[in-house]
């Protein structure tokens, strides 16, 4: 098989027909795509590679690889509250993957599902032989000056997050055996894993709403912190309430394993792999977050609030407040 | 170094002060990076991924990866006649790679010096741990309806390249011990192979002019044959022309050195990596392409016609066509 075949047979879409209407000029096939931005509209634009290995197990399905690879571009676009328009994939494969049809099969399904679903066509790309490598450039549209920034949060502002946090960690710890989890508790936080779900939704709800806001990818400290160093300020956020935003925690099954709440709190705190969002928002706009929430079908919580005091403090059972250094994940340390 | 310090000591440009004006709202540390696209403007987007052993030599010099890495991709830009805007850097980097502070001092240096010269700032990406991986996304704009397009070419029409062709093959095949080559021929092939000049200017003075355009990245008969496949025309190319589309073959060392004309030959019309222009203009337009050409500063070369009879053809020295199979450059042959 080509290079030439294998675009053409896994990775065609009918893209013209998933796009936002018009915008998509000239897909795959030439030296470049063209887009017709929509007047008034700003365009964002984010960037996300993932190597084998570090990002995914090698045996991981590969249709939920395909999910996973757009899931966590189009949380970049949820973070910003922008809209869907297109995708560009490069993708560097060994040899017999490129041979592998099934595979490939698979992924291209569970990407390209993904895709149509938010109408996120697949505009361009590159393929080359070389160790596995995926990279997916998205591109979304917004309202000029409405895009969810970090550096707007301000003082006594409320912290929210939506969806659970932590399971994505949970499963990961239990396929690494650091620690094993009941089969319900497992199913329900490897689904987290591996085939998280972008809030896009969400993130068009909040414009206008939040003050700011991002993604959890790298763990809601340390994103959280983002927004606190873009915002020049502090915040504290309750321990007790964090503890319980898995949702593999809710199981009974869990609690009968006595599973010990450390671990669940520092999952939610520091895990990571999320796709949630956390943002903040002025508490007299706590109705408008809450109609958000069920205009778009994405449950929030409220775990805390914005202050002048420089760093991230934790609340714990005892209501006392303790420093916590909100640390993102590194991929070089 | 962390992640964060290395892109903020390697990787942070002026990037507002080198984007076309108004155009980049939000850069680097956020979820998306935003544009802000000017009324009447379409937006041209390209991906390439450069793989370590396959696209350069492992020893190859980081200044010279750097402007490499940026120029294949403004160089679909300039095939699409579009102006650049931004683009975003995807970087896969080897521990030892990633402490290595000359090596990325080198590579940023020749990146960021290519994009400060097109006003093409570094507007967002991702760095992760892995076996070395590139990916560039670039963003360009061009006036709506107005792309060179591949499917425009009509029978009739003339085909020109721009500056010269098959040099970088001559300077890979050097050190490949596939041939050797007089140091002054190697010198100037080997800047043409490591350091290929994006055609920006000659794409833009080429709008409204060509009738059809792409790079010449996967050898000009491959290259040339998707502009024949997508306008549905085939095409005659006049041997004896391409042979002397060489820079290095025109000096007189080469000349004494004896080297096979049919090697040159070959690098020329199979050769690529050579990020020159191949495009067609009706033959009214012969005097808007040299002024074109003369505006970019850059030289152009007919070499051949599009013709009704699908496939490509060489015109020999004794007049004599014959078929050639126009076959890119493919990672998975």
């Amino acid at each position: 098989m080509s290079e030439f075949e294998l675009i053409e047979r896994f990775f065609r879409n009918p893209a013209r027909a998933q796009a936002p209407s018009d915008t998509l000029v000239l897909g795959i096939g030439d030296d470049c795509a063209l887009l017709q931005p929509s007047p008034g509209m700003q365009t964002a634009i984010s960037t996300d590679m993932l190597v084998e290995g570090r990002h995914f197990f090698l045996d991981v399905d590969p249709g939920a690889l395909g999910h996973k690879a757009l899931a966590v571009n189009l949380s970049d676009l949820a973070a910003m509250g922008a809209e869907p328009i297109g995708f560009t994939l490069a993708l560097a494969l060994p040899p017999e993957r490129a041979r592998n049809e099934a595979w490939l099969a698979g992924f291209s399904g569970g990407l390209l599902a993904l895709a149509a679903a938010h109408r996120c066509p697949l505009i361009g790309g590159d393929t080359t032989a070389g160790p596995f490598n995926l990279c997916i450039t998205v591109l979304g549209q917004l309202p000029a000056g409405q895009a969810l920034r970090r550096d707007g949060a301000g003082v006594g502002d409320d912290i929210w997050v939506s969806g659970t946090l932590g399971d994505a960690r949970l499963a990961l710890g239990a396929l690494r055996d650091e620690w094993s989890l009941p089969a319900d508790v497992l199913a329900i936080a490897r689904q987290r894993l591996e085939r998280p779900t972008p809030r896009l939704a969400l993130g068009l709800a909040l414009r206008g709403v939040a003050s700011a806001c991002a993604d959890v990818s790298d763990g809601l400290a340390g994103d959280l912190g983002h927004i606190l160093k873009a915002s020049s300020v502090g915040a504290s956020i309750d321990a007790r309430t964090a503890t319980h935003l898995t949702a593999a925690g809710a199981l009974p099954s869990l609690a009968g394993a006595s599973f010990d709440s450390g671990t669940l709190q520092q999952a939610v705190l520091t895990g990571g792999d999320d796709y949630e969002l956390v943002f903040t928002a002025p508490s007299a706009a706590r109705h408008a977050v809450q109609s958000a929430s069920a205009r778009a079908h994405t449950p929030v919580t409220r775990i805390g609030r914005i202050e002048a005091q420089p760093g991230l403090r934790l609340i714990g059972a005892d209501g006392q407040s303790a420093p916590m250094v909100a640390r993102a994940f590194d991929h070089f340390v």
